[in-house]
């Protein structure tokens, strides 16, 4: 609702603000001036001190309602055993839909997880004279990259610089700073990191006209072709191997048209230009990532998943989902908030060393939903399934 | 953590599925068998009834922190006047961030928004016996789009369907039906449209051999190139003219130096094939949509964005944000729940006819947030506003 | 060979350019200049006046080999029965390879070819002050279609403006001025109609601040998806089914291994963000461009294609291949130069009422490469066919 | 022109393939067969023995006009001083159009060029049972990179093993061997290095089930992001400062305008999805290509640019170009062909040592003919030109 303009700066107490107090005093102030009383919002059950360093100008929480779908059968490295994940979302169906898959590959035997590379990065752009410059600078940082390793790692416990990519073009050399960041997500640490490198640089390399610690190479919260090539955070496949008679008895419906389903939509994905020729795994990234306090607005890169599929001879289907950019914590942001801590231990997940079976829980539900969604198109009975449970629908 | 394998079904039970009881039922299952006490998720403020339609196997809920930025100023067609913006994230410093770029817009005179284009849609792919049949198709869908718009629209109140684009290759002929879906997103509305629609063509052309409801041209959940050209959603610009002494006394930033990084971010982002040329538009797109209701995975699409801006002769920057494809609500889906209306209304943006209103507010919130962010990176601010602000990070 | 830089004008005359005696006068001063005669270079045996409107400052021609192969079975709207074709290269096995598949799918029946599209396009972008007016203009620019139609074509009598795609960033509205150009190319018709439209449109409607005739949606000699997408040129579909003995035969390969790589292959090509998921459509479309007289630049759009099969229980292949901007004329351009006529008829494509035979040769011969480099890649026989033609590698 | 079906084979006489006779009477079999008479076609000054590895089925040449354009001013590292550049084209107003931009250039102090990398690669992908066993297979490569190198090299003089760089999805190992290839191109020469390679690796590495020796990771003969990031043949900068007056004066444009358009053409590519946001480079590059007997086909790949420019306080123009995939060779291939030699040599690059050179002119020259169409297009001169020089379209 459109306020009046006088008085209007939202009530703010740095010895205080992250209070009770403090953010009922807020919700009252936009209630004088929007007419609009926040009375759920007022309904958290944590202490807000703990909420410092996750959010300025707090007034409460939005509550998003949490399903749980599971038991999931994972097959990895990290992650073995039965799980149950829990989803949060707005979306009627979504939970029902990836419990239904993971059923389907309980049966079929659980889901083979790998976590294939796993890297953060931060991007600086150095801009010289010329592109020659830019060429031999490129050069002294290979010589020069033990002391700039250095320098980064100075300002990180878990962060360590694995390597630096150069991409060029004009006078302008693009940097990729690839990091390993523990159990954190590590877009924070790599840029602290990459900023005391940065001026580390700038003091010892005097032809460096200039340089932007970040010029959409890295490309955070965006999808990009360079990180689907190149990784950011954890890279993952999930695959299995389903028996045509469990894709007939559960999903209600045939390998062989699943299949055909799948050629049409891969040949969809490379010509619509999409980052992604699946079905959906955006859906259960996404419900995850908002129970277990990721940073949410990295589905954007988190979305891109490649699907690849073999039908055997047998009639039965080898499906696989690669995930080339999941960017998970399991430690640091938002995972030690009061639900979301609560969510990651359900799949003890929570705290140091967890983070690559997080990572493979996640991959496999979302080959789970991959399989669900995909059967439930041939089987045409998607749109049902939405009158089924999505009953609030305009 | 890895559970038991027996007994390991989630409980259901389809008359009191949405109770408190059957909630706490669930929790205590997953406490026997994971040893996992879900204390927090359990504290809801609401009836989970009203949670019908949007959740499945439903345990309570994830509490995601709120703050709030503004007053936002916004010239829009729809929206006009200040706005507070509610903010659900674990990310620190984002909300000061973009409270900060209100700030500077706000005194800049406000944000210009207009909405561009507005359709969602479905896109099946028919698929023949050879390419010279799905051409023959095409001219018949032309020819008999008035008994098809008849046929898709006798499913929906609010959906109108617009057009159908065609695109070919091999022998199958992808289809877009585009829609306009009033106050609602929309995808469930076109889904079920176009399967009637479908299943009439299906009854009504005998050449057509199979048909797929959904083939990655649509791009649901998924950034794509065809979204960013031809809208999904709400394809919305917001713009602004910024005088040099605002930038300087409100960003400590000069406009040359946004404008130089600016430059050097578009060939950035043009070389990594990403999906955005700006700074971090996911960011508050996706605070809001959990704020608000919305289905999150479509940060997947949302998350495109095209920056533009002029360096005027005066020093003053115009700056301008396109989003392509801006998939909102504000009626049906999750926009009733509790802290989620709470949240729309606080905006003036809950119910029918306030769609287009809240498109403007969230393109307006985003070009604070990308000059705020652009100009910290210029001023080197970013790592020390990250000290400041987010004090746990590992 | 660097020159000194006095007198270093090449001669021109304007009433004579086009004469024997300014070619060889041209070559003199060249050998003044560096040292080095032009022999070979100046056996032409045609008139340079035939080549006024093709090249300036003339000095003599490029003898490209000029290899054949066929017979090529097409079984056309337009192109019917069989045809020799001209491929001019230096790429040792390129013509023994086209020869090759042009051998199976004869045997095979011959290829099915399909024109879909066709639409050639100049793409201005109007420039306004704020968005809003950009979206003004675009309903206005659909009100006035049909007079801006007749500006456009009052300057071609071939061309014809059949619709106005628009699409909004910022305060910039690009458009795509779509025309059909008869058996011209069209670069140019379309280049010069459009400006005239633009010229009418800028007196009309004064609220446009400034236009530019092209601004990369056209994209003339680039690859790109909104090409890819909407078409250029012609649109073309090749496609046939091959039995599964005919492989064995003739290309020592088997259906079944071929589809796997062809699997594997659609997949590099997604990941790789390539415009062309297939093999080396590039090398035939080239060689035919320059042994026709086309405008070889093209190759940048021409060599976007989308490869789809399907392997039938049966074990024989449907093989198909989409071309979305095939750029061919059969008249203008250097279709009439001396060698270049020759080649067009030997197929019976020069001249008027010719391009869509053209165009359906161009994509058979294309599927026969495909299928021919397809099978030796798998026959891993590739390396060793360059072994046996191509001798003068390094 | 469709011929009858009987006899239709066309003459081929292993032992005297390539000699005038039998180009005579391939060429009296065609006429036989269609009725078209080819003579200017017959008209080559060349022995055919020497195309022997470069064409098949020889039955003359295609005469492509020749202009040339310059002097062209390149201040390289290989390539110092002055050049004539020629230019095979049918396109009327190219050669002017780049003639006029090296005269700008020229008065500007000349064109700066850079190789910034040098990479030609093959690209295997290699399948497992599991994405487990191809990245164990990933780290094998590593610790046998000196064998696979020692393998590869034993097939090639001039070809060295760089690096493999890998990238995985599902089951399979996605690799590039990228090489460096002296003067030739290298296409062929890494393909063999790669098989012999691969064999080695299939010898040595029994867990490996299967693996195709190119699966569009190379992208050869088609554009992609991979090559746009990663290079392949040349990546090459060319770069100038141009003063204001010189712009106004030669190209009768002002450089604001010039620089406006080039924003509003840097937006238009990136929504476009296109390979290169620049203006015409694709023109240029294959004028060159076809006059110096390169691989024409490889114009899908080397025509990705970016543009890049800055405009300076003094009005002046910073602008340079980056062609990150230019695929040239000096030696080998079509190189040595009569006239084909003659014009690598009127630039003195004919032969070992001077493919680095030759990649320079080409970039500057590529400089040259952005400048000019960039400029036409602001002063609208565009259309006008073709008007001049493009007498006989239609």
């Amino acid at each position: 609702m459109a306020v009046q303009t006088t008085d209007s700066k939202i009530p703010r107490d740095r010895a205080n603000d992250y209070t009770r107090e403090m953010a009922a005093g807020r919700r009252e102030f936009l209630e004088q001036r929007t007419g609009v009383a926040l009375e759920h919002v007022a309904e958290h059950s944590f202490d807000p001190a703990i909420a410092q360093g996750n959010i300025e100008n707090f007034i409460g929480v939005a509550q998003v309602p949490l399903g749980v779908a599971g038991p999931l059968l994972v097959n990895g490295e990290h992650a073995q055993g039965e799980f149950y994940v829990p989803l949060a979302t707005a979306e009627g169906t979504l939970v029902a839909s990836y419990n239904r898959g993971m059923r389907l590959l309980r049966e079929a035997g659980g889901v083979t997880t790998t976590v294939m590379a796993d890297k953060m990065q931060r991007a600086p752009a150095f801009i010289f004279e010329s592109a020659r410059d830019a060429r031999d600078f490129g050069q002294w940082l290979d010589e020069h990259f033990d002391e700039i390793k250095q320098m980064a790692e100075s300002t990180t416990r878990a962060g360590r610089l694995v390597d630096i990519e150069k991409y060029s073009a004009s006078k302008i050399l693009f940097c990729r700073f690839n990091y390993t960041t523990g159990d954190a997500a590590g877009q924070n640490l790599t840029g602290k990191a990459t900023a005391v490198a940065c001026e580390w640089i700038r003091a010892n390399y005097p032809k460096l006209q200039h340089y932007f610690l970040e010029s959409n190479f890295a490309t955070d919260k965006k999808s990009s072709q360079i990180n689907m090539l190149r990784t950011r955070g954890k890279r993952v496949v999930a695959e299995a191997t389903i028996p045509e008679e469990l894709v007939k008895e559960i999903m209600h419906a045939e390998t062989e048209l699943l299949w055909r389903a799948r050629l049409v939509s891969n040949l969809g994905g490379f010509i619509s230009g999409a980052n992604n020729n699946g079905a959906h795994s955006a859906n259960g990234i996404t419900a995850i990532f908002i129970a277990t306090g990721q940073d949410v607005a990295n589905v954007a890169e988190s979305s891109a998943a490649f699907n690849y599929g073999e039908l055997l001879d047998s009639g039965d289907l080898y499906f696989s989902v690669t995930i080339p950019s999941l960017i998970v914590a399991t430690y640091g942001g938002g995972t030690g908030l009061a639900t979301q801590r609560e969510c990651l231990e359900l799949m003890g997940c929570y705290g140091k060393g967890k983070v690559m079976k997080f990572a493979e829980i996640i991959a496999a539900a979302v080959l789970c939903g991959e399989l669900s969604l995909g059967s439930a198109i041939v089987a045409e009975e998607w749109v049902k399934a939405h009158d089924l449970f999505g009953r609030n629908r305009p």
